[in-house]
């Protein structure tokens, strides 16, 4: 293939990531663009300006997700989806989806300046919403176009100042028609930070993600008896903390047992929470996470027995009610297989990991042939204004989308 | 003697307690009068009513303690002391201290009515704000004439309304002299429900206090890593929660290891409490307590190194600070040996025992031969609006309260 070595223009990309950063910034080095906030706003209309710039056929649908077009050959064909998202958490980082978006627009710019043609026509997405932070759950853009969410359900969640997303779009004035949702999808890539410390540990620059990693949600209700401390004698107590204590360690001690799996305990109430007197009750979640749908719940069986026999010996009540359960998203061997060519044509280093987090990837699975491209967080850090990819990887990242682009959309 | 088998006069007993329970009643069978309110004060008058009745020389101090003398032959010498508290917890019991100070005077009404002369003054003591419900921390009556609190910081403390002791003092128009408060005194008893459960399930009913447990309270501080539960391999994770699971159960199970050693772990904080986040900060409070103060030293020393190992193992770090020790009050033999011979002439049964919580007559036995007789609690309630002590059991503690006070102060 003549454009193998075509790179992206790195200087370029990082000047685009710098203007991202300087709207919405957080004042420690981080970002706080919460989906359709002012900032968000002001962002989307400098990339909206730049896909314009670019020669790109603008659309916003009518969950304000941004959609910029490359013309193909075959230009009633299906087209080959790239992008992210450009909010943030609100103490969240530079990087994150943000590096997914513009680096699919550095992917067009080079396109353009290299007059190349593709046979399908080739998308840039910024998906509204991602992170969830505004307005829960998260995804609600890339969920409301593959029919995961409905237009009811989204319009009609609020923030916590009591504001929709429904009028939230209109105040910013990103609320578009429905016909202007993307339908027909060959592929979806998505470019995102790690998340984790996988990448930058093994000092592996590219990650090919097989898919998310299915993760379920249960809450763990322990009953004992809430009684005083000083009078209450050991042995007749019903201390509902020292059981879920057990319980808890139990939940991490099965990770021993089954190869990749994880669980975290991250939620905990305690009541009535007083010094002086023996808890009653306490509450705790278990998030429990393989990409193998049937050793996850295997495993979680199992440790409902364990916990179950915890409860006995400490004669305490446990409830278990499940929160969600969510399946894992396998991700399409033509992506999977595009990346790795790329990044073997660039002699980058390259690896198979699952995304714990889920992404627009997600739900754009449901629709196309889709997959991820990783590169690494340093230190794993992210969500946070600490947030770094180092410019190396940024470029090495970008790069090996242009080239995935290239393979997908049959650039001649 | 020859008033051995004196007894004190059920009916009215419980007919003085009856009054007592419709002055701020709860709604639900139990109690809402908290110190120097509305109700305390309603309370207070009708008390210091009878007290006069009874031919009592009432005063009240500058912590509004309410005293009521009876004369002894030897009228300036030291007085036997008896009472307890009016106030209740917002959800409190009928019973309580309130079955104290109401034996209390049912006592001066026997002695009086049998023309009992004493040799010592008799004293019935209401305190005030026991309980520390509004006005923290409690005992203060007891705690501001024995000089374990200082007027200034008494009249300083203020409730939740913003309202300081000294006001509220004022005006429900119980704020008497200085020169009243009680300061020779040979001895003080206390009449009290154990609040316990272990008198009502060994079926005994008069406990003999043999001290009030010392309690130490710490806060250990488990300091992790927080990061995302998606992407953070479980080898990576230095999760505070999981660690400080472990320390908990070790919390509990070092009561093994030492006998009548209690421990409870009864307030937990987990930072950022968020489901799909590993905890990188918990906080958990340590109570313990035993009557032996070396012995519940030491098994807190090698309780810290217990933790100290789980946290190296943990790879967290651990802090441990000390909001308070308090060591055991030890009573008197003279007022234990006089309740053990007050039961043995009734044939009622008896133990010796420790209290778990604190009571006036812990400031009390700094001044003075101090001790407390027990009655039991049913199922242990206490605090709570189901507290009950049955009347069978209210008339055998009056009873013995009325012969040790014959015995110490002396009645011919």
């Amino acid at each position: 293939m003549e454009n193998t070595l075509l790179k992206v223009n790195r200087e370029r990309l990082l000047e685009t990531l710098k203007v991202s950063s300087s709207i919405g910034p957080s004042g420690n080095g981080g970002m706080n663009r919460l989906a359709l906030s002012d900032a968000d706003k002001n962002m989307r209309d400098i990339f909206v300006d730049w896909l314009k710039e670019a020669g790109l056929d603008v659309r916003i649908d009518d969950f304000g997700n941004i959609y910029g077009r490359r013309k193909g050959k075959r230009n009633d064909g299906p087209s080959v989806a790239i992008g992210s998202h450009l909010d943030t958490q609100p103490c969240g980082g530079k990087y994150d989806g943000i590096l997914g978006v513009l680096s699919a627009l550095e992917v067009i710019r080079v396109l353009n300046e290299n007059d190349i043609e593709t046979e399908y026509p080739v998308e840039v997405i910024n998906f509204t919403n991602e992170e969830g932070a505004r307005f829960s759950p998260p995804m609600l853009g890339s969920g409301g176009i593959t029919g995961n969410f409905s237009k009811d359900f989204i319009y009609g969640i609020k923030d916590d100042e009591g504001i929709s997303f429904e009028q939230a779009l209109n105040e910013i004035n990103y609320s578009g028609s429905i016909q202007n949702r993307i339908t027909n999808v060959k592929n979806f890539i998505e470019l995102h930070i790690e998340q984790g410390p996988i990448l930058h540990e093994k000092d592996i620059t590219i990650g090919i993600v097989q898919g998310i990693q299915g993760n379920d949600l249960y809450t763990v209700k322990v009953t004992g008896k809430t009684n005083h401390a000083g009078p209450t004698p050991m042995e007749n107590r019903r201390d509902a903390l020292v059981a879920a204590s057990k319980m808890i360690v139990k939940v991490n001690e099965i990770t021993d047992e089954v190869q990749g799996l994880k669980t975290t305990v991250g939620k905990v109430n305690v009541t009535p929470n007083v010094t002086n007197v023996i808890p009653g009750e306490v509450e705790f979640t278990i998030d429990i996470r393989h990409e193998d749908n049937d050793l996850r719940s295997h495993a979680f069986e199992r440790l409902k027995e364990q916990l179950s026999a915890i409860a006995l010996m400490s004669e305490v009540e446990l409830t278990i009610t499940t929160d969600w359960n969510s399946e894992t998203t396998l991700f399409s061997s033509v992506v999977k297989d595009a990346i790795q060519e790329a990044a073997d044509e660039f002699g980058y280093s390259k690896m198979d990991l699952f995304s714990g987090p889920g992404h627009d990837a997600k739900y754009m699975a449901g629709v196309s042939d889709t997959g991820m491209i990783f590169v690494p967080s340093v230190d794993g850090i992210s969500h946070n204004e600490q947030e770094l990819t180092i410019d190396d990887d940024i470029e090495k990242g970008a790069n090996v989308l242009l080239h995935v682009v290239q393979k997908l959309a049959e650039a001649k």
